[in-house]
């Protein structure tokens, strides 16, 4: 009984986690009108930053943030799947991300960092993943993730 | 003549300070269809600042941001409380908070900084209370205060 | 067949420029109901930034900052243009700037900054150009950018 987008998941082979509860006193989702408002995701993955510190601190890579973003729009997708009480397909657009990326002052790459999550958007929803955005530098992140991306989808009312 | 959401201030022992009027061409919110969208507030208490820096500069703690967040989150109220007409109980919920915490790179623990102002919006409405947030290190903050929150709150059409 | 808003655009000598495209898997802007939610603009101007690192790195200075928030603003404003098919006597209202300013920790006058883009909108549409914001330090931005604002409007349904 899969969905179009779960389908599209699949072929992707993307296996959306759990979506993590929030460890305090609020919600991953709220639901305002038509709109989906998703908490800042971090890249947590099987309970687990892989990576933490900053861009440009010597230890954190460009290519290791892009991965971390992908993590985040995963996370974003469980979020939304759950939000959508299990039926992605329900899903009319994508309307917004909220990119941060950890940076130190010489980093100044961040739009192709949440590139990555920009991207798996549009693999997953086609045109309606396309998004307005912004993605800036962030001095300090939770937990030291490198990246946090926040999300505004539109749904069928 | 106060509301339910006055009377639990009181209880709460929460008196709101009168809301600052932003110094330029912004106002301190807008109302579109039934969203409040209230400016980023900073932790002005008394008219003045109680601390400025950045956590982990070796003068400000996570207790003092903690404090300071709190202080964003009672700002956010009043200024609410403006919005609705001095009625809060035409709050229907919290939609989302965007908390942005003064940081050095060292210091992640973001999340446990907004925590304050979640937990306050809680006891303040109870689960309309709970909501969507983002929560983020800023190189910098306008005074040198420590925490900026920004938020968006459903109301009675 | 100017509207009010292109006279008084050009009264104040202002010329939009094209409106850029981004580079990516992603839109300038959306419009979901009667929102337009424009992506973050950077100072791009003539496709080029004048001026690229922190305020507080010894050689941008607040004034510069000043001056890119302006453009900025500008390109909100070329995107609205084209985001109202033209027209922009379609704007309702500003309903919220959201301004990043590339700082060190010792830059706090961000709102001075953002203050320029409120100035503009505020001049351009009168009192409906008044609108909610925040207004905070980045670590860093793209392409080294010095400020960088996404936007919110209202338009007629």
């Amino acid at each position: 009984m899969a969905g179009q987008i779960d389908a599209r998941l699949a072929e992707l082979g993307i296996d959306l986690p759990d979506a993590p509860a929030p460890a305090a006193n609020y919600l991953p989702w709220v639901i305002t009108g038509n709109l989906v408002m998703i908490s800042g995701q971090i890249p947590m993955a099987g309970g687990e930053l892989a990576i933490t510190g900053t861009v440009g601190d010597g230890t954190v890579t460009e290519d290791d943030a892009i991965a971390e973003a992908r993590k985040c729009a995963i996370n974003l997708l469980a979020q939304l799947k759950t939000a959508t009480g299990g039926d992605l397909d329900k899903v009319k657009r994508v309307v917004k991300l909220g990119g941060f990326v950890a940076s130190q002052p010489s980093f100044t790459m961040q739009p192709k960092v949440i590139n990555a999550a920009s991207d798996l958007m549009v693999e997953v929803f086609g045109d309606a993943g396309r998004h307005s955005r912004f993605a800036v530098g962030a001095s300090a992140l939770p937990l030291g993730c490198v990246v946090e991306i926040e999300g505004i989808f539109e749904i069928e009312a």
